[in-house]
């Protein structure tokens, strides 16, 4: 299972109760934050999670409203007492801001502080274990901007036990067919793998698309993700303004779902000028109808 | 008069309903913001003052309880349109933070954003003009740090009315008088200017000390101000801690006030690990009477 939490999902200037963008992701016993606008550690104090989880952070872009409460939740992860590295992943620029102000506070963080700087205009792996595959997705935005595809993995197979009810294996020879190994048999007879075992079920995969203008080149890289952040920053009555900022209206992130047939669509990013934001879901349902909106500190399971 | 409205007095790390350290002081016009924690434009808009009004924002060091929220600040300035001028004071390093973090965002200020680096380990005036001076307290912290001491003044004497009354003075005479000259009458008499004027009155003064290690030579720079905010981030029973640290317990705080014979102390800075803040005024009573506690959005009146 993949948990969302939405930390804040509102774009430009931070308010009360209107929390610039970042995310809580919960994978497989990883527990992951993407994007970090000020005051992010004081929402994420709202979620009772133990701060200590987080050992992996991915930032978009270095736009204010997604890394400007970066630096602060460091210095709160050193004042915690925190032992545990932290791997922060962000454009080139971002270790330099970050050890810029610790260099200046004299206050070296106590624990390992690891920076993956991205730089690659094409998709790549950026992390990678046993049980979750994490690539970036090139955005099209004023500056060098990077979403991120989660997608939980596994290398064991699934056993079709059917089929295999006609010999008497052994354990090892069953754990052989997870690990995608075809088996040689006493008598000379090849199980061969593709036959025997099917895929693992159960994946899922999340993207997260912020911010963007409407970028066509995403769809293939999302294709039919079970869920889909999208920014709408504006509708489509702003669309020259959205076009100008390279940002999106609740249209295209819609039309970007239904091209891509993702299972569920969430809007988010909000412009501060719309303040009813049905009208979001109403101009995005029709192209696409699995559609929800983002709101602070709520939860989406998948 | 001038009006104080503490944006957030609390220490280390925001929390929600404990603001780290910012304050808003109304001056003769002017409308200054001291120190920027994290969150700071989150309580400012509280205030409902109009954000252009502030012109000048002083930062006493650059730990990030105490600047963490100055790069939101100016980013928001600029998304609302400010054209007005933004000068910033603050330690010498404040300029490059700022500044890199422009850079990588690709967000330049569209109205002046000038820098007032500070590096004098003596007091020094570094704003001043025809209704208020603001010197620099030099303070005792790991880094280096400054307090400020806002004074209002004025060029214009007392006319001493009694003592003129035997002369039939002319109104450009009364002008040179209340503007500190002598006078020379049309018989050679000289109207010293001391004898015939006195001091203006009202003349008020703030003093704000944060953060800083318990430190006499502060006491000469606050002698007999009108309100002194003096940092106690610990109580007695911490006062290793205080030491080591280089912050000040309530008792330190209020020993100052005293030793500088100043009107009112108000403490803040507060550290999270003490729930009940009534035992910082029992222990500051115990050497100086006229104590109260900041409180986040309290205003006070001098």
């Amino acid at each position: 299972m993949i948990q969302l939490t939405i930390l804040g999902c509102h774009s430009a200037t931070p308010r009360e109760n209107k929390h610039t963008t970042s995310q809580l992701l919960e994978v497989k016993g990883h527990l992951f934050l993407i994007d970090c606008g000020e005051g992010t550690q004081i929402q994420l104090r709202k979620t009772k999670v133990k701060f200590s989880r987080i050992q992996h952070i991915f930032i978009s872009h270095l736009h204010g409203d997604h890394f400007y409460g970066l630096i602060g939740l460091i210095s709160t992860f050193r004042l915690l007492g925190r032992t545990s590295p932290l791997t922060i992943y962000g454009p080139i620029g971002i270790k330099e801001i970050i050890t810029l102000q610790l260099k200046h506070a004299k206050s070296w963080t106590n624990y390992p502080l690891l920076f993956h700087e991205l730089s690659s205009k094409t998709s790549e792996v950026i992390f990678e274990d046993k049980s979750i595959r994490i690539e970036t997705l090139p955005l099209d935005h004023r500056i060098y901007t990077n979403g991120f595809l989660f997608s939980t993995v596994t290398t064991k197979r699934k056993i079709n036990a059917n089929k295999l009810t006609p010999f008497n294996l052994k354990p090892f020879q069953f754990q052989q067919l997870q690990e995608g190994e075809s088996i040689i048999l006493d008598d000379g007879k090849v199980l061969e793998n593709e036959v025997y075992t099917i895929d693992p079920e159960g994946l899922k995969r999340y993207a997260y698309c912020s911010d963007t203008a409407y970028f066509e080149p995403l769809i293939p890289l999302i294709k039919e993700v079970d869920l889909l952040y999208h920014e709408s920053t504006f509708l489509e009555i702003n669309s020259e303004l959205a076009k100008k900022t390279k940002h999106s209206t609740a249209l295209q992130a819609a039309t970007i779902a239904n091209k891509a047939m993702v299972k569920k669509l969430i809007l988010g990013h909000f412009s501060n000028r719309y303040p009813d934001k049905k009208i979001f879901i109403e101009e995005a349902s029709k192209v696409y109808e699995n559609v929800i909106l983002a709101e602070d500190l709520k939860t989406f399971s998948i």
